[in-house]
């Protein structure tokens, strides 16, 4: 989908939260060279300040009407549970012409909960960098951090075209390759690439938690034999997951059932000692690995490359 | 557990093996120059002329019991589902006195496949060193594989104490750290910690396998989002797994029950909209990460500090 356009440039850029996503846009546009300015707003003023004090935006508000006021780029980076009343204290705020994108990881809610907010003359183009870390905050963001990576855009049907383009353009700036989607399909695409994963991070994390009862710490202590992968996932923003969770609830139940069902299948094949259904899936599970490494969406390295890095020797 | 004692040393190394375990003892033991020579054995004629290629043993031999004629230090390196054959076929090479060690990852299941082929006056010291990558083969081992990860050895009660302080002190010198545990507790300890991890990761990945009838691509294409971590642990080797979950069904399928009640209720809580539920557990999980880095069993560099080398641009 993505075309070749001239670098598009905004005047004056709003971020509604500079979180690990809002702060790393900052610093990618800056580097691109794409505005002139920028602003951002957060709840807490230890947010504001530490925004401010690494340089990240020209400077902080609270609220987001005063954020967004001027701006002709509005960048909507507050997790989504926060949409209906970030919609609504932004929208007095709002220029003729601006064009409000987000970055939210489900995208079937955003018309939803934004749209109803966004005045006639004003332009929603959803979106979602499919990137990110299991670090939060300001601090973490980073300007390498779209690159390469995909960013979906899921506009109406009956959206500016030319508006479209200019977000695309804005995007593949930033480092991005572009894919323009249905909402719909975006939230199911990403419930089995996205949302499950983490869940079922999360839940190991949990059950092996509950078992550190029975194993007095050893399930830290033995983490490298795989249950370490798991947890990096485990360790993103809480507040930003059940958000997802609960804004994506079909989709996810859905791949939750199909998940559940095939785990139900294997353990009976390993209860009955069936070895050649699980040779079976075990076989195929190295062709999508080497899928995904041919279309440059991980490192082939050894346990991700981490040796590279030795873990500390704290213990 | 570990104890200081003076570096051991054996005359002749039999590796059962010499895939990614079995070179790397290979390569490490050289390292720490452990041993005088080291034979290898292996089933296909590819394998046993590539370890002589890569010269990870001095020589390698397609029978078991020619391979440890005359070794002090036999170690079996071949998958759990090979033992009970592999151990009537070495039996009759085993030189009095010689001290028999594996790196399976079930331990329970080695007094009883391999322990009834050692005769008097062989010693059995089974063991596990919790570290490996998702690679396999010869061509994968490497040195520094078992550098500051656990080996766990589960010696019978009544083992020869000085034998075991003889292992214990070889895989120290191999760079790991040593710890003594009854294998029942390791068989359980590694059913949450590793076994249960993989099967996840194998299962998500089937799933998703199976997804891509409706979504055409998209899982590896966005596999960015969370689903590539699993997908690294799930392009192990399959003949291995298959073994590991055949041979330690028991403490497989109660870790699994545990995981699927956790996760059921997981599912009501989205379907129901608990959002306080999730959170609790979110926000749990991000400590148990913060004990594991400090523990020193993982990097806490952002994304397992996989930037350091970007994908390739194949796609």
């Amino acid at each position: 989908m993505a075309t070749e356009t001239e670098t598009p440039h905004f005047k004056r850029m709003a971020l509604i939260g500079v979180g690990l996503i809002g702060s790393s846009i900052a610093l990618s546009a800056k580097r691109a060279g794409l505005v002139d300015s920028i602003v951002g707003c957060a709840r807490t003023a230890r947010t504001r300040e530490k925004a401010v004090e690494l340089g990240i935006v020209d400077a902080m508000y609270e609220d987001p009407a005063e954020t967004v006021a001027g701006a002709d780029l509005v960048i909507v980076c507050s997790h989504l549970g926060s949409y209906p009343s970030v919609g609504a204290a932004m929208a007095p705020g709002l220029a003729p012409g601006a064009i409000v994108t987000d970055v939210g990881s489900v995208k079937g809610c955003v018309a939803r909960d934004l749209g109803p907010h966004i005045p006639d003359g004003v332009h929603l183009v959803p979106g979602h960098p499919v990137s990110g870390s299991e670090k939060s905050g300001p601090e973490a963001g980073f300007e390498t951090l779209f690159d390469d990576r995909w960013w979906i855009l899921t506009p109406a049907e009956d959206a500016d075209q030319e508006v479209v383009q200019r977000v695309s353009a804005f995007v593949e700036a930033l480092g991005s390759r572009v894919e323009i989607m249905d909402a719909k399909r975006h939230d199911l695409v990403l419930a089995i690439t996205s949302h499950l994963p983490h869940l079922i991070a999360y839940n190991i994390v949990g059950t092996a938690d509950d078992m550190e009862t029975i194993t007095q710490g050893e399930v830290v202590k033995y983490s490298a034999g795989g249950f370490r992968d798991f947890t990096r996932i485990a360790a993103s923003d809480p507040e930003f997951w059940r958000d997802v969770f609960l804004n994506n609830r079909d989709a996810v139940l859905e791949t939750m059932g199909r998940f559940t069902e095939d785990l139900i299948a294997l353990q009976r094949a390993i209860r009955w000692g069936q070895g050649d259904q699980l040779l079976e899936l075990f076989t195929n599970s190295r062709d999508i690995r080497h899928r995904i490494i041919q279309a440059g969406q991980d490192t082939d390295a050894p346990d991700f490359g981490r040796r590279a890095e030795p873990p500390s020797e704290s213990d």
